[in-house]
């Protein structure tokens, strides 16, 4: 028995059948990028049958010379009472260009019923005809037993039957589905080993997450002799999604001793999946298992204090493995050893003993309690933590913004914003406009600030996230803003609280600015670099 | 062996070690209540000894009378050389009021070499004397064998001894703890069958999901023996977090035959998991197995064309049982039949025939593609289908409005709002001021339209959500805002996308009052309620 897996990624395919997912074919080129070099073996592209886009997309793949992954496109077995070679989809299944196919086909006798509304050897027929007719074209062929392990549940000796004739016409995989996501584990372990012993094609797994299984039932897949899981980046997929292949690779290889992907590729796993979430435009969980944010974070002062004695006291793996990293939380749960810790991690000199750390904890305290969160804001962190420590040479001194938007019926929406600032006793009075307020007060302070400082020209907002924090009872309900901003090296990350937004927004510009120009960050970067400004316009 | 399993909610515990969550005594209160109702068995409250907030928490607590749930409080073994008798902690279990004690102690001879950094003889005198002293005080006590699996794979004659300690000392459960989430199911199985010979107090598994295996590992608990699960709603916790109780108890109690909770109990499952969310000011995540608003959603056509034929096609439980529901999404994936199902459930008449639905699913496209997503915004996207369905009688239109917004220094900032808008042929100019400029241009609507529209009294905005599109090579990146309104007979969602986040907020806004006004709900809310309005301010 082998003990390498190969990885069938359908992010592009299955995963677009998320709620909330959308991706143009530049996007699905950039993840089939990416999918490659994470090091997938299959890139399941699209349904060029029943979708144009995907068409486009499976002739411009072409260009991109993967190195390493095979892509196969989607498509189901012929229409019934039809002959293949007439059926539109399975010919646009060869005239994508791919040299991989897949095709689903029915296992459990009521969808043949209830769904295609056929006979049962109608089915067969339609299976293996589809089959055939694309192995004939030259084709690898991988067969999914759509709703196999419910099939088989329900009349056993039909679902191997429609597998048999898979197997018949010449496929090369046969995979079989847990299509809703309602399968136990140790009903995944005996029915893959009982097909097992009338299958000598190798056999896949492609499970959902409806039960919170779908990982546990692909490891049982594997455990039980097959040989291929399919999956997307983060489990997007239809309902609750499909087995999540980021924490599928590193459990098949770090906790199983099964092969996937290098040792390098793997260290890549958190970047892919980040890269993927952002070209989505879906926010990562924080707390998703290995690549999440929160995966190595570590809240509670019993747990930070012995992670700083020895990490694997709470850490599983090593992070660095699959591209992740510890993190030690400041909150009202910590202790003072995480202040200590974070202040060592952004190199200032912070002495537990002269009361100052005590200081800094009872002000994030406070913060915290007008709503403020430095989990997701560290240069806001390193600035209160800088100012405590006595570093504080305010760069800039606000005396007045005004914002002025205005809409006329149906004519665009014009805004204007108008900054004083004090700069090195210089007082600049500055008005610009903007895509939105926010972006015009951008404008307005960096046409003040740019005269004095101009490697602020190197930076630019590069995220905005708003955030309605529960009004609890309270007389006004919050905003939370956090901005991330970038340059050529670093990005970091800026919070304010206000009951408006607007004012929310201005506390965390002006930490974005502060930081650019008084946090680590400056220390690093001295490059006076002229990339475009202004990309985020709110 | 009984089939009766026991839960032992931690979300008030082990839950707000995770990252983002913070909760006052009156959440944690409303929470326990909810949990109560669900009928999970123990409600951990806190840990007395570390968090003054908990103290008053066990205080308040007594005062619910709870009726089924039993409040227990939670703390470690007595520190290294002194006497139980003597240790803080342990006298603060006793004197927090709770009939039942949970602590923890180190079955790991790694943790108690580095972590607590004593002898291995000492560690189990340590857990012997804590239960002894809380069982001599008439308490129920719960032991958690902290990093139990870890601890036995490292040294299983140790492990055992441990646990051996808390039973000989009169534990009353013994509760076997994956800490690090680091186990594979099948280690779980083999390791509770093995401990299960040499135990005879009720065991308990208490799972993390650091491999996105902690439902997996529960149940493979249960299947060898455990008979009671401690985890969290919605699964927060540290890191990756806690085993989600939202998923257990589901698969208990439907795949597995247990019984955890009553049918009308397990009914109320998906709003508990959403009020705790709301309580704890987290988001679900929309494909959460069981309880998200995307686990019975239907987004391909062919799911969809299958669904209407036969739900269970495509869903592996009556969402129902879990208090969740079908629902049919609208999307650039999607055929007619998603439409025309979603018209079927507003109560619209829309014939398939007459080109009327191409012409809406092609707008609606249009609308996608401009960054708006209508499967979070129904009430818009009903809005839309009226107008397609030529039911279009708008109760005002814009003529033009304005915003300014001021701050100077450390002055409270100020927002006005000027809307002129022609209701019923008359222009009615209306300012107003607001907590922020949304708020401000809410206040000034409401004053032109309340005249003519006395119902909208009860309407208020409820919450608030922007969305930065990611730019994706586009010229200006846009915002996508989320409006949900409420009066007191429903709530629904309203959209708004521009690049201007004022605009944006006011196309979510108009939307919000239109449907007040010619929605479905105003056709079910004819009261003029004077609740008062404007909770938020932005």
């Amino acid at each position: 028995m082998s003990d390498s897996i190969k990885i069938f990624d359908t992010t592009l395919r299955d995963g677009t059948q998320g709620e909330g997912i959308s991706l143009s074919v530049e996007d699905k080129l950039k993840i089939a990028q990416k999918l490659d070099e994470l090091g997938v073996h299959y890139i399941e592209g699209g349904w060029p049958g029943s979708n144009g886009k995907d068409i486009e997309f499976f002739n411009r793949v072409q260009e991109l010379n993967l190195k390493h992954a095979k892509v196969t496109a989607f498509g189901s077995t012929r229409r019934k009472n039809t002959r293949a070679e007439d059926d539109v989809n399975l010919n646009t299944l060869v005239e994508s260009g791919v040299k991989v196919a897949t095709i689903f086909g029915k296992s459990w006798d009521f969808h043949v019923h209830e769904a295609i509304q056929t006979t049962l050897e109608e089915n067969l027929e339609m299976i293996f005809d589809s089959v055939r007719f694309l192995k004939n074209k030259g084709l690898e062929v991988i067969y999914d037993g759509e709703h196999f392990f419910d099939g088989y549940k329900n009349n056993a000796e039909y679902a191997l039957q429609t597998i048999r004739k898979a197997e018949a016409a010449g496929a090369d995989w046969i995979v079989l589905c847990d299509t809703n996501g309602g399968s136990m584990p140790e009903e995944v372990t005996s029915i893959v080993s009982e097909v097992k012993k009338h299958i000598s094609v190798p056999l896949g797994i492609h499970a959902h997450n409806d039960c919170e299984l779908a990982v546990a039932n692909s490891l049982a897949a594997v455990r039980a002799g097959a040989r291929q899981v399919q999956g997307t980046i983060n489990g997007y997929g239809e309902r609750c999604g499909n087995v999540n292949l980021c924490s599928v690779i590193p459990n098949l290889q770090l906790k199983l001793n099964y092969s996937c992907v290098s040792e390098a590729q793997l260290e890549s796993l958190s970047s892919v999946a980040r890269y993927v979430g952002e070209i989505a435009n879906i926010s990562m969980p924080m707390n998703q298992p290995y690549v999440g944010s929160a995966a190595f974070a570590h809240k509670g002062g019993i747990h930070v204090s012995a992670i700083l004695k020895h990490a694997s006291t709470y850490e599983h793996i090593i992070p660095e493995k699959v591209g992740n990293k510890q993190r030690v939380l400041v909150s009202e749960l910590a202790g003072q050893s995480n202040l200590v810790s974070k202040a060592a991690e952004l190199g200032l000199n912070f002495d537990q003993q002269d009361g100052r750390s005590r200081e800094i904890i009872s002000r994030i305290k406070n913060l915290e309690h007008e709503g403020y969160q430095f989990e997701g804001a560290d240069a806001s962190l390193e600035l209160l933590m800088r100012e405590a420590a006595g570093d504080s040479n305010e760069p800039f001194v606000l005396e007045s913004f005004k914002i002025f938007v205005e809409k006329s019926a149906d004519r665009p929406v014009s805004s204007e914003a108008f900054v004083k600032v004090n700069v090195k006793g210089q007082t600049m009075y500055t008005a610009a406009e903007g895509d939105g307020p926010v972006n015009a007060l951008d404008n307005a302070l960096r046409k003040a600030l740019i005269p004095f400082y101009p490697d602020l020209l190197a930076m630019h907002l590069s995220d905005y996230k708003v955030r309605v924090l529960d009004d609890k009872g309270a007389t006004a309900s919050k905003v939370r803003v956090l901005i991330e901003s970038r340059n050529f090296e670093s990005e970091w990350n800026t919070v304010g609280v206000s009951s408006n937004i607007i004012e929310a927004s201005w506390f965390a510009l002006v930490d974005s600015f502060r930081y650019a120009l008084i946090g680590k960050s400056s220390l690093e970067n001295t490059t006076s670099d002229t990339r475009p400004v202004g990309l985020i316009n709110h």
